[in-house]
C-alpha cells in the first residue's frame, strides 16, 4: 500500500481507467477514487469505453469523465481489470502514462504496473478502494460512500454470493453511516427489468416443463423469440434459475437457440448432481453445480439427449 | 438489559414463545436464544403454534421444540411479538409463567412483562438476541450464528430494506466469521419458489399491460386462476412489483379477484405519484408509494375507473 500512496502523492495528473462494459464495481470504484483524488487536489480524469448504463446513471462523479485526446498522464490507475485487452481503447492511456497502478480482486491478473495491488479475497474492487481512501487520509464522503456501496453490492449480489466476507459487511456498516439512500440504490441496481428481459422471462415460464417427478426443470427460448425481444446478453442472465428455484427441482436445464438449430445450454444443480460432468458429455464444462455447453439439432431431440444423461445421475 | 440478565439467571425452566405464522426472524431468534440458554444449563423449551415451514427446516435447534402440557415455567420469554393475540395458544404459557420477558423490535408493543425490552431501531429481533447472548457471556456458536443470520436477512430482505442499519452489518460480519453457509441460507430463504407462486407469476406476466406511454403497468389474477393455483397469501407477495420493476414504469396496479367480482387492489409508485391518495378514492389507504384498496365490479370496468384516477396525477 505504501508504494501506491507514494505514487499517488508524486503525481499531479491522474487518469483512472477500467474494463469495457463497466459494471457497478468498475464504475463505483472509479468515481469513488476520483472523488478522493480530487480531495487531494489532483487533476483527475476517468476514461470509459462506453457511456454509463442508464441503470447506474445515479452514481455521483460523472463530471470526472473525460474524452481522451492523447495526453500523457503522470499516473494512470487501472481498476478491476485483469488484462490489457479488457481496457479496450483505454489501453493507450495506461501504456503511455509515466507511472502505472493496477488495483484488482480477480484471481488471475496479467497487468504490468509500478504499483500492483491484487487482493483476491476482496469481494469487490470497491472494498480495496475503500481501504486506499482511508490510507490516503481522505474522508469517506456521502458521494464516495454511494459509489463504493454500489461497487460492493454489484459484486456480492447484495451480500448473497459466497465471495462476501465479514470485511464486506464491516466496510458497508461504515458506508451506511454516511446516510446514503441504500434502499433506493439496491432497487436501481437489482430491480429494474428491461422490456426484453420481461418478455424472455414470460416465455421461459411458459415453456417450463418438469420431468422425473419434478426433479428436473427444462425451459428454452427459440431464436424467433430472442429476435422479437431484441435481447442483450445480460437479458438472459438468471433465466436458468427460474427452473432451479422451483421447489423440489434438483437440475435445471435452460436452452437458448443462438442460431437456427444451435442451442446454448445452461445447467444448474441444487444439491448433489454434478452438472459439469453432464456438460462435458456435450463438450462443455463448468463447475459442479453450474455448467454450460452447446448442442446442434432440433429442440426435442436435443432435450431428449440431455435428459437421458441427467436421468443416469439423478 | 441488566434486569433481563437477572431474570434469566434466576430461572431454571425457561419457555420461549413467539408469534403465530412464525417467520425467519421469529424462529431464528427463538432457536438462537434456546442454544444460548442451553449453554447456561437452563431447561429450555420452544413452543410454536405451527410446524416449522419447509423453507426454514434447515434451522438448527428444532430439538428444543416441545408440546405444551400445562406446565408452569419459571420464566417465559416472548420474542418478536407485539400483542398477546399474536401468541395464539402459546398465550397461556406466557400468562401462567412465574416471570415474563418480552423482547421485540416492533414500534407498538402492548405486552406486559417483568422485563420489557423494545428497540424499534433494531432491524430484526435477531439483532437484539445477538446482543443479549453477548451480554450473557455465551459464545456465538455456529448454530446460533445460522439462526441469527436467518433472522436478520428475513427482516431486512437481505440488507435491502430501509430498516437495515450499520449495526445490522456489524453484527452480520461477526456471524459470518463463524463460518456459516450464508450463501446457501440466502438461497433457501429467498430463492425457493412454490408451484403456486410460479403459476401466479406466469399469469401475472401474461396479463401485464402498459398504459400512458409505459408509465403505468396493470396486471391481475382472476379468481379461477387463484383457485387453480391453490395459492396461499404469501404466494401473492411481490406480484405488484413485476410491473413496478419494469423500466419506465411509475405506477403499478395489481388486482386479484378474491371472490367473483370483488378485487383486492395493490398500487406501487416508483418516484413521484402519491398512490395512497388514489387508494383513498376507493376507500383504501397506505403509504405514498405503496397502498391498497378493494373494488367491486367487472375487471375492465374497475381497471378503467382506477386508470382514470391515475391519469390525473401522472
Amino acid at each position: 500500500m505504501k508504494d501506491l500512496i507514494d505514487l499517488i502523492h508524486n503525481a499531479n495528473s491522474i487518469a483512472i481507467v477500467t474494463h469495457t462494459s463497466a459494471d457497478g464495481d468498475a464504475l463505483g470504484s472509479s468515481f469513488g477514487l476520483a472523488f478522493a483524488l480530487d480531495a487531494l487536489d489532483k487533476k483527475v480524469s476517468v476514461f470509459l469505453e462506453e457511456p454509463v448504463p442508464k441503470m447506474l446513471s445515479f452514481l455521483p462523479g460523472q463530471h470526472f469523465i473525460s474524452e481522451y485526446r492523447g495526453e500523457r498522464y503522470d499516473l494512470c490507475m487501472c481498476l478491476d481489470t485483469s488484462d490489457m485487452k479488457r481496457l479496450g481503447k483505454c489501453a493507450d492511456i495506461y501504456s503511455s502514462a509515466n507511472k502505472k497502478i493496477t488495483i484488482d480482486h480477480h484471481t488471475t491478473n496479467n497487468m504490468q504496473a509500478d504499483g500492483l495491488w491484487i487482493d483476491e479475497r476482496a469481494s469487490a474492487t470497491g472494498e480495496m478502494i475503500y481501504k486506499l481512501v482511508k490510507a490516503l487520509n481522505v474522508d469517506i464522503t456521502r458521494e464516495i460512500a454511494i459509489n463504493l456501496y454500489t461497487a460492493i453490492i454489484t459484486d456480492t449480489g447484495g451480500f448473497r454470493y459466497s465471495n462476501t466476507t465479514p470485511e464486506s459487511h464491516i466496510i458497508t456498516a461504515d458506508l451506511l453511516s454516511k446516510d446514503i439512500p441504500f434502499a433506493d440504490i439496491v432497487k436501481k441496481v437489482f430491480d429494474t427489468v428491461s422490456y426484453s428481459k420481461m418478455f424472455l422471462l414470460k416465455k421461459t415460464l411458459q415453456n417450463l416443463a418438469l420431468y422425473f417427478d419434478g426433479k428436473v426443470a427444462v425451459s428454452y427460448l427459440l431464436y424467433e423469440d430472442i429476435k422479437t425481444a431484441d435481447a442483450q446478453t445480460d437479458d438472459f442472465e438468471g433465466l436458468v434459475n427460474v427452473g432451479r428455484n422451483l421447489e423440489g427441482v434438483e437440475v435445471s436445464l435452460f436452452l437458448r437457440e443462438e442460431q437456427s438449430g444451435v442451442f446454448k445450454g445452461s445447467l444448474r444443480a441444487n444439491e448433489y448432481v454434478d452438472v459439469a460432468q453432464i456438460a462435458s458429455i456435450f463438450s462443455g464444462g463448468g463447475h459442479k453445480r453450474a455448467a454450460g455447453f452447446s448442442v446442434e439439432g432440433g429442440l426435442d431431440e436435443s432435450v431428449g439427449k440431455i435428459l437421458a444423461e441427467i436421468e443416469k445421475v439423478l
